[in-house]
């Protein structure tokens, strides 16, 4: 009757790059091979390469982060084959367990360069930066943001089940119409369409390969359809979700961990990204779309999170008036990034340059809600931060204290304006 | 050495409309004269019309929704001399307490007709709809929402200081703006410019009266330099809220209490709204415009909300696909959207009708998340709904078992869809 | 349609004793008459006085606490007849508000003197003392603990059904037991037997006034049967309570509302005691006492509490070794003893003198648990405390500042040792 | 630049004895030799036996309970040499993680037999019995108590710094003069004085040893000079604990991990007793004893915890009647047996035997509160049981429905009386 250590469904290595490791893919796509097969309620680990394949190092540039290979990502693990999982069921993911794994302690955040990857204000902040955390059980610091500490709501970024033909069809014609429409408007990509460049597609063979790399759809945007990049940073340890299986087997894949992230993820980058191993349990609803209405996946979160009492976030109002003073029309992205925007000016009196609180906004647990949607023209978001994870006071009334607080990593001789002058 | 009861400020008077009581105005206006005194420090209470003036009545029939009269609205008590408050100071507004008033313990919750005053979902839902909630103590139910049960996160849904001559200016020019550039697209006003039919005053005398009806603001958005209607959940008993001071005394405003409210308030008139009292204590940070960087209210929630623990929240993810499949570029109001459509697509199995989903997502302490704002082309957002306040089990592994729901109140006449199907 | 004001069925008189009130009563006795009636499933509000029926007042001197008439405590409103409950059901009580009445926005928090009443601490702490706490919505604040400022947990002290005949004579049996083996190693009364002294029976006519105040039970103790004077600072508002009915008509009595408590309310007099409101709503489950195996009442806590995140308890241990350096035996009364003068000790560093310190632990929302109840031959508790009620930093690396912290109220002339040295 | 993985300070044999392996002990003696040394700021893990040294297997017999050697606990990892720690200051151990270990994701609770170590409830209760949990990530899961699941409040049941002669002989004294009292009136040890059977004195010559089997403090009490078997369950991931330091090095041990415990551990062998691995790091006060008081360890919990929400606890209240029906004085001890007995009944109502409810009272994540402790003769305390720990609804109204429940691992042909009838 002994209990058996736990199975791992898949490893990873962090030495090679993930093209190189057939268990994971970087590509959505009804016909990538099954990585592994795991039966429902067997509980199974499985290890994550970071979102890049080891593309960034532990050190004090943002060279990597400068020139990371946006071609590459998202390493996936998987897919799985969730044994009797059909069409139209619905599979339901319990997560056990995120960790970091034993052999590398530390993650890390980026700001990608506006030309390779950018970020929500990549227009006041266009250079690389970087800040590396290590991770130390609940704990991360990092040396490029100093004074502060905090919990990991660690989480996947990523999880989903496989799209169907039909599913991919209309992802891929659905972001080439944004692309035609909008693109010439905007000066970065506004939307991705299937890339072969670097399409790794798992276990696949060459012909498999080159039909996957030429029809799957990109990793980037969460899709209603099957959660994918969704970047909920509540969908954390003992989490149930319950996704739309739309092939046999479910296909269901998982990545892009992360030790912490803020709502909104707001440098792209934005987490504190990381390999790892996640711990699942799966259960299959026979016909659970119908049962359930599940045109997109629904969750209910754990019951352990960092937890920090109402009275202890700063919050700061953000409207739909954007920075140039104009006023666009119940525009809750608008009114989210003047909320960020409002906590960068007050954070810069301790010290802290805006690259640093930039990176701090995006993977610290930071809070960010929908207040008010329907005042026209204004939409109202609030974007609270969690005083206890400061080792100083940064209350309104805690005497405002400037501290020489370093910097983030950058890139050699590159002229950041580490402070931009909002009007 | 007797403590005495704490003093009011403002009292109001239910039988009559907001316009006849000049202790309460309906437009922003630096000119608008005091309604009354308070000292830094002092405790005192403010009794606050609901924010229709007494229009709309505890009956089974949303004809008083579909007629409201918004020239007139929101009736705010105030504006109020802070005493010693000066132009560049911050005024801190400390909330002791909100309440329904005991001689009215109930409130309403209204979907407005799409031609008059609309909603988030007014192209779904157009017509008007009503739910009466009783409160008693904590607690609001309705016979318009059987077998829901809630504690109120009871807060005013505008506060503000008054806008300097200048601040005015900018706001009716930035909003003229949009309307310029937009209305001819919407069949909805986008905006509001100052409307000299039913503004209200305060104490002002007629030629006083007639000038701040020509150029007064309404009250309708929150705006970035103020506050005022930012329909913040959160700002309830506790909060400590940093207003910046325009003019001299700071004319500070408050009224459209809310007994509870869902994030996004997406019904508009979406809270409980009721009549109610505020206890409040300011306190002037001499310079605090400067000393805070206070571009926009910032606040400290208090230390008490209802409070279900993470694991009670059944969560439903929006991402900015539109209700026409339609791929909208990184815009978080339609992933809100969307993810309030699939929470109404969910609980319409238990019986409830879609108005009444509607009316209770806007109206009872659901949790709207930003989650993901930089996976180009989607943004995703959630929309938490505490499972708590059902007495019956709304989980997707609960048995999912129908009820008779009732309805909520309607139109005579009208002809609701009341359950619109999506694609 | 209208929704009426809730129905009041007990009003007291703050300018006259408790025992010139008919609607209230002091003794437990199943025939005290019915106050008033009411029906399950209606709300209603039941004024109480405070637990001394006025004998307590706004000022700086602590004679009213020394001389405190023991003999007519508790003043409890009711007792009440709900409408079909009968001998072996269940009572379900719940609580849908408590508040301090607006007539009188303050409450006190006394140390009894040794010889008058006495607490949990009275060997160290003998003497009479009394803090007075401005109530403004929900915070408390005194001019006599200075810095600190509380959310109050408020809730009644004391709650019960009537007990029969046979529950009265094993209670007043059991406890003239307790008196006839150990009263006599002690020098303060270990229990207290039926009183005829200033026993008030409600609305009973002079014949069965006299029986009561003969034969009636003393309020001081909580007792198993039915709950009583249990001070059980979470049955907050919202809470469900559970009680088992032994006389028709059930004759619920509720009284002793505490705007606030610390667990164990240890200095007797030891929440912030007030004259109040309670709005509650019954209900029946027939044969409720077989059904639930209902010995002694249980409860559900209600979902509104004020919440201060696990972090941000500063965290005393306390073992069952008595200040004397004594061993005793798995005592956890000794052993929380030892808990509390860990936290005076620590707390006097910031310039609190003891008698303040005890009153804060009394008053505030301090969490007292049983850790280690098993470990022969010592039980562990511990206390917390709240370090967001103090305005400075009480944390043991914040700099261990003291500060004038003024005095509570005290006897004049009396020579009390304000810091007790312990070895 | 790279951030090496943590590094360990122990290592343990699942495989072999507790005494087998000098990197542990099992008595308190400043004479222990050193383990390792850690520097303060360094973050190191810490591995764990069980606190028996594997002598529990994981099957369905409760025979390794009944014959379980009680003279060979607790095994704790250490001493540890903190450099630079002297006697008067104080140690800081911030706790960074506790896990199981990989190799083995099980651990157990135990009921050991009256007559060889006992428990809270042995009166009723005298047998030996057993559920080995499955620890699956966050959660625990038991085959002997179905449809329970929970998660872990994670913590070691021991951490201390290692006591002076003088603390020592103080100890030796204290609990020798309590047998001396009052063991003749128990039927099991009131405590235990030293004791060289099975001493393990780590790393000690054979001199060295003998002198620490002779003279050693057991490790099965709490006591509240250095902390040690305190079984606090809310000591946790997160939690910054402050010791009095004593001889040079400070002497730091810890072990006794377990992955859920009950407040009162009421069972003995009562949390889920696991191996595991801790992560600490520690951080030196000079002159802390004075500076913060000392007398006994204090500590501020963690941000993470489980967290079910206040209205999820089902709570049963306890005085100090026993279950003789006699009065005791103000035993806060008797209360809470009292309240525990109160659930045991409850909890009988859904197929669960009593063996199973002590069990599951003792190891999942039970609150218990002392409520009331002034008021003579009863003291009241509480046990709050979460309700989502359930798979069904354990609520007074949820139907109150029996299930097939097992049994948990008993005695090959052992007596139990699995129901105890109260009075």
């Amino acid at each position: 009757m002994p209990t058996d250590p736990i199975r791992y469904v898949t490893k990873v290595d962090l030495t090679k790059p993930g093209d190189q490791q057939p268990q994971v893919h970087n590509r959505w796509h009804p016909d990538v091979p099954f990585s592994e097969t795991i039966k429902p309620g067997e509980t199974v680990k499985i290890e994550c390469l970071d979102w890049t394949g080891n593309q960034i190092k532990n050190n004090d540039t943002a060279d990597d982060i400068l020139n990371v290979d946006l071609t590459r990502i998202h390493y996936l693990s998987g897919p799985f084959n969730i044994e009797g999982a059909e069409p139209g069921d619905a599979l339901v993911v319990e997560i056990k367990d995120v960790q970091p794994l034993e052999r590398q302690p530390w993650g890390y955040c980026g700001i990608f360069h506006k030309k390779n990857g950018g970020g929500f204000l990549d227009k006041f902040y266009p250079e690389a930066a970087k800040a590396i955390f290590d991770l130390e059980g609940i704990h991360a610091t990092s040396r490029h943001i100093p004074h502060v500490k905090f919990t990991g709501l660690i989480h996947p970024g990523i999880m989903g089940t496989a799209p169907s033909a039909e599913v991919l069809k209309e992802w891929n014609s659905r972001e080439a119409g944004l692309i035609k429409e909008i693109q010439h408007n905007h000066d970065t990509a506004v939307a991705n369409t299937p890339l072969e460049t670097n399409a790794h597609a798992g276990r696949a063979d060459s012909e498999l390969a080159a039909k996957i790399a030429k029809e799957g759809a990109r990793t980037i945007p969460g899709r209603p359809e099957n959660g994918g990049n969704c970047d909920i940073k509540n969908l954390s340890r003992g989490s149930k979700c319950y996704f739309p299986v739309y092939v046999p087997g479910a296909k269901f894949s998982v990545g892009d961990l992360h030790f912490s992230q803020g709502d909104g993820e707001i440098s792209f980058c934005g987490a504190i990204e990381m390999p790892g191993v996640i711990t699942i349990q799966t259960r299959i609803i026979k016909g659970g779309i119908e049962k359930l209405s599940l045109k997109s996946p629904i969750f209910i979160p754990g019951d352990v999170q960092n937890h920090y009492g109402p009275s202890r976030y700063l919050t700061f109002e953000g409207f739909s008036v954007d920075e140039e003073g104009k006023q666009q029309f119940l525009c809750a992205t608008t009114a989210y990034r003047q909320a960020c925007i409002r906590a960068i000016e007050y954070l810069r009196k301790f010290g802290y340059n805006d690259y640093q609180i930039y990176l701090l906004l995006s993977s610290a647990p930071v809070e960010g809600h929908v207040a008010g949607i329907v005042d026209v023209p204004n939409a109202c978001t609030t974007i609270g931060i969690p005083m206890d994870i400061f080792d100083f006071d940064i209350g309104p009334e805690g005497g405002l204290i400037k501290q020489d607080m370093r910097n983030c990593a950058l890139i050699e001789g590159a002229k950041h304006k580490l402070i931009y002058e909002y009007k």
